[in-house]
């Protein structure tokens, strides 16, 4: 049975505000409920129904703050997926100070003002199996713990460490560090003839505009991936997690 | 002023069964209905708002077979986008009958039992990207036609010719012609140490299934995109466009 204030925390959690305020987000599924008490990621509520919860081990179970028994009816109504999937948790964020020493040694992936969820979702899940620690979002991406974007990234999130942060003062300071950055642009040099490192900045714009002149100017190498087909309608541009795909690849493989 | 007939019409063209009996599809949006027109690919009607049409090219209006003046409340009451975008065409489909002898001397990308619309989508604008021209996709693959991939090929579809067959009958022929078949798995060879070629095809398998034993036999070659991160949950695969997008990457750098 769960109480009607839980069910108002919960569907508060849906609004960026609320989340901010709280210090709190929304899983859902199987999968990824067990995967954050696997992990013991700071869960903090578990709202399960019956025989999903007695099927979980005890040392599972005791990782979550508060554990509610839910029929699948109440899950449903809690639930913001088309199929809810056994269980929902409420989980408290991560405290993510960017420490500019962190981008000194490795690759880290730069987001400007991505604002499809699922791509975002798609990216982390990149950057986790590219080996990647660090994602730093501008201001104006979305939210992180937007429930589209936890969904999607699969459990990816919990190993690679987001931040939010103003990118025009970060930018500057990365080249006063000296670390390498390249912008993906559409007019630069070719990523399969560049000199990818294991080390840097590599910054993604906007899903149509791009890359801002502002951010640009910092980049020390523009770098595009040459397209094998014909130019024309609808040929002009790649997604924007397609792009990060190839990249990452391209600048692991040879890094 | 649009009747009600038409409306019935574009209302049915939501399901695939009326979709194939009348071998007709939507398109929306400025740019995807002025790039059908451009490339004079087959439109049956165009539903245009007023000023849209107005600052249309006569040479462009002119191939379509019937244009109909919408408001913008019209507009809204027929698309299926959240925000309507200034037109709408009802667009005939093309008759891609697969010829084998077309897969013989290019790479050609094989999709088993995709499902989600956008993934079919982001691999039809990958492919049109990677200059691949043959998609061949099982029949029970998500429909090419349906509105979501329609919306999120950005109008790549126009530039790669889409196949629906039974596999279990493609793939012995195409091992009878020599063509070497290449499968995406979790337990293959590294797509960084393999013999990339410049023809054959590369098989993709279903979002959570990947490739069923049936197929995967008539492959000669298993490949894997290797991971640089840690394993454990969450990072037990890549997202399926993720996947073709660094697989064709790596075919084309090389091959």
């Amino acid at each position: 049975m769960i109480s009607s204030n839980t069910i108002k925390l919960i569907n508060s959690l849906r609004i960026k505000k609320y989340r901010d305020k709280n210090r709190l987000f929304i899983i859902e599924g199987d999968k990824l409920v067990k995967e954050f008490l696997e992990l013991n990621a700071g869960v903090n509520l578990v709202a399960g129904e019956t025989e999903w919860l007695s099927q979980l081990p005890d040392y599972l179970l005791e990782r979550a703050e508060q554990v509610i028994e839910v029929s699948s009816a109440e899950l449903k109504k809690i639930s913001s997926l088309q199929t809810p999937n056994k269980a929902l948790a409420i989980v408290h964020m991560r405290s993510n100070k960017l420490k500019h020493e962190s981008l000194k040694e490795s690759l880290s992936i730069v987001l400007d003002y991505i604002q499809d969820p699922g791509n975002l979702g798609t990216i982390i899940r990149l950057a986790a199996w590219f080996g990647i620690k660090n994602i730093v979002c501008s201001l104006n991406s979305v939210d992180l713990y937007n429930p589209k974007v936890v969904q999607s990234t699969m459990g990816a999130l919990l190993h690679v460490d987001i931040y939010y942060t103003d990118l025009d003062k970060l930018l500057p300071v990365a080249a006063e560090m000296g670390l390498p950055v390249f912008a993906t642009t559409l007019d630069g040099d070719s990523i399969y003839k560049s000199s990818a490192t294991g080390k840097g900045l590599i910054l993604f714009g906007n899903e149509s505009a791009g890359l801002p002149a502002g951010l640009l100017r910092y980049a020390g190498r523009k770098i595009t991936i040459p397209s094998f087909g014909n130019s024309g309608f609808g040929l002009d541009s790649l997604n924007i997690a397609s792009t990060v795909a190839v990249v990452l690849s391209e600048f692991k493989r040879s890094g």
